[in-house]
């Protein structure tokens, strides 16, 4: 295949930490709730209210703090205080404000990559908060297009590469997410290689048998990337 | 001046209504919260809270939601019940399933100016409200370009310019907010027509004493934008 002339990332948990910003404050929750909910009840409920929740307020911090104020109030039995749902909105505050930490290095490898590759962003979430991080990694620069997308999925990449006038033959998109950034590239005939997270959102996460149609390759990190692209294309 | 290629509308409050949708919900939450607070202490403070929060929550009805729920929290000194909150939760669901309802003759402007301009909507909030909003409208397909952003000032209309290969010179900007739409357009060098609506959020005011410096035609209604045009330019 043809040497790829744009390295596609996605960002939370690709270029930054993101999902353990969640889990902890989702433990902080826990612990905030105990008087009221035993902790193990609190994950099922909230899984099930943030999947109920999706349609009408996507992906994103302010819709996880919706989502847990409301499942604090449904496994209360509304019992659960005014103070109490305050301290649920700051630390979802804390999240937003929460430092930019970049996957090891990060810097170094996009540094390499921008030598012989453009760079692109393409993530998934609320504008505000991606807005937010991208501003706030001091990597911005090396991106030539950042797009940022309600939905990631193969109608919303088809509608993305139009836009940008980029034919998904010559990119290659490399993310945490099989379900968000490997699936939908590879159906549509592009490239995608899987950087697994340590921990994937429950809905983020797609059976084996549905990936048993498509060909990715995996890299641990995404510092073997320059590697990995001198190895298969040079 | 030249006859401009692109004409940008603003979308809330210009192609559709959207300020009446969040008045008439605080109305209905000031009914709510009446047994805790008397209703005229809810509109400052929410104004207040709304103002500090927005640089955690930027624009849009989840940031709405959460600042009206810290509101009745603070001024009924936290004796706002769960269920209560819950309320006021589902009416920012509502607000998020509200219908779309297109300004006066919105879609014969559309029809007529297509045929000679290249639309384009500029739009800032919440990304999956806009979107959502956008795909429910019925009207998308008039529009060659569609941008959401997190903030309308210089800074983001000259990337966005730049990012879409736009000469400012060859765009009219049409919207009802002197602050985004029309001061940081004319600034730039940049045409803009101002068609008020009757509600303006207080965090889009603008002083007089800051327009003196710029130039803008006033219009009543879109409708009247084909004939504006005519006479202007041709």
């Amino acid at each position: 295949m043809n040497k790829p002339k744009i390295i596609a990332f996605d960002a939370d948990d690709t270029l930054w930490v993101n999902e353990t910003i969640f889990t902890n404050t989702q433990e902080k929750c826990k612990a905030l709730l105990s008087t009221h909910i035993q902790p193990k009840y609190i994950e099922d409920k909230l899984y099930e209210v943030e999947r109920r929740n999706l349609r009408h307020f996507g992906y994103g911090i302010k819709g996880f703090m919706l989502s847990m104020i409301e499942t604090a109030i449904e496994l209360s039995e509304h019992k659960i205080s005014a103070a109490e749902i305050q301290q649920i909105i700051d630390l979802g505050k804390e999240m937003i404000a929460h430092p930019v930490k970049l996957m090891d290095r990060v810097e170094d490898t996009l540094r390499i990559l921008s030598e012989d590759y453009e760079l692109m962003i393409i993530t998934k979430g609320d504008l505000f908060d991606q807005e937010s991080k991208i501003a706030r990694s001091g990597i911005a620069d090396f991106f030539e297009h950042i797009e940022i997308i309600s939905e990631k999925d193969k109608s919303s990449y088809r509608q993305l590469m139009l836009r940008n006038g980029i034919d998904i033959k010559d990119m290659l998109m490399v993310g945490n997410s099989l379900k968000s950034d490997v699936l939908p590239i590879c159906e549509l005939g592009g490239r995608a290689i899987h950087i697994p997270f340590h921990t994937t959102w429950v809905l983020e996460q797609v059976a084996d048998h549905n990936l048993s149609h498509v060909q990715y390759d995996v890299l641990e990190n995404i510092y073997q990337l320059p590697q990995y692209l001198k190895a298969n294309y040079s």
